[in-house]
């Protein structure tokens, strides 16, 4: 079986990292491919690819799977261990990925990922408000189900941590307020060996997106 | 085991319909629980459920969990019937479900759903350009996967009709545009058993919400 993951770039592209996180967790070999957005051609490049001209994509012996959410389960499907054992908890956690995939637009929005960004610049209100909002889950679901041995949202490594790094990513970029809890979260997810693999590739770098790189400063 | 869908009213309710469908079509046994949007003490009513503070909720054995994709994805794991059997296909099915889950937000915003309404108003552009873009999707779907016997958007009915169902209804409350093909789509969806059940009660519901029908005309 053929295995081609299509990204964007590893500083900028949220959507890329969290398909990446759950084929890199569950064990799968994959050719990646970097697309680098926003220059000249990158549209057509993509819509070559998948006529919903979106990254990510997976490719498996030439076809074309779209969408983070719909790759990532594939990926479980392949190794189940990147989803919790017991069924509800499960749900729990697709609940918690998927919550993700459609909501805290106001923290999308004004604090795109930036991985090796660092901004000091007053964060909007309704990005602040959001990122309270995912704080107040993080350690909703931590207090449930992480330990010391299993620090991360549903205790073992899952796609719902998969989902929530690139807002990892973005607590720090524009030191968002956390609470002890969330801090905690936070360095457990950066000295995860994947994540550090990808946030160090976005680190180096040279493509600049200049409307996302606004919003640093 | 004791299961419990709490949804909102089915007139209104898009992320209510997709997993009363799936659990529906899963042949699973549920008590339903409508909790009537946009009245007095709704909002607390919710939040007595689940501290997310959305419908649909599923309660399993009294455990809540939230999300439409996540409640499908639970009743696809008791009846993987309600997803396609090849692996692939299976992906994309799930790519079509997360597709709508997050995107086409100007046709969500614009043409609410309202599944007795039905409207001769002109439609914001931005919706009439997402209406063109669900068309498209649905005739590469169906053009792939339909036949005569099995109709719909990946042959047999899965999660990704459960997704597009409320979209259905958008259709034809708004009188959109929409190509022959997507025309005898809608009129599969509007002929099946599970489909008309809701879209009969949610015509028979007494309970107005104002801000929706205000899009009627």
């Amino acid at each position: 079986m053929s295995v081609k993951l299509y990204i964007g770039n590893k500083n900028y592209s949220s959507w890329s990292m969290r398909p990446w996180l759950c084929l890199k967790k569950a064990g799968i070999s994959f050719e990646e491919v970097i697309i680098p957005l926003d220059v000249a051609g990158f549209k057509e490049k993509i819509l070559s690819i998948s006529s919903a001209g979106t990254v990510p994509i997976l490719e498996i012996d030439g076809v074309a799977i779209t969408e983070s959410l719909a790759i990532s389960e594939w990926a479980a499907e392949q190794n189940p261990q990147i989803l919790p054992s017991d069924s509800v908890v499960r749900a729990q956690c697709r609940a918690a990925a998927s919550l993700m995939h459609a909501g805290f637009s106001a923290l999308r929005t004004h604090c795109p990922m930036n991985v090796r960004g660092r901004s000091s610049k007053p964060v909007h209100a309704a990005a602040l408000e959001d990122a309270a909002k995912v704080d107040a889950f993080w350690c909703s679901w931590l207090e449930k189900h992480a330990t010391d041995q299993k620090p991360f949202l549903f205790g073992d490594w899952s796609m719902a941590d998969a989902f929530f790094a690139p807002v990892v990513s973005r607590f720090q970029t524009f030191n968002l307020p956390r609470s002890e809890r969330a801090q905690f979260y936070i360095e457990t997810m950066e000295n995860d060996v994947h994540y550090q693999e990808w946030a160090q590739a976005g680190a180096k770098e040279e493509w600049c997106i200049e409307s996302a790189d606004g919003y640093l400063s």
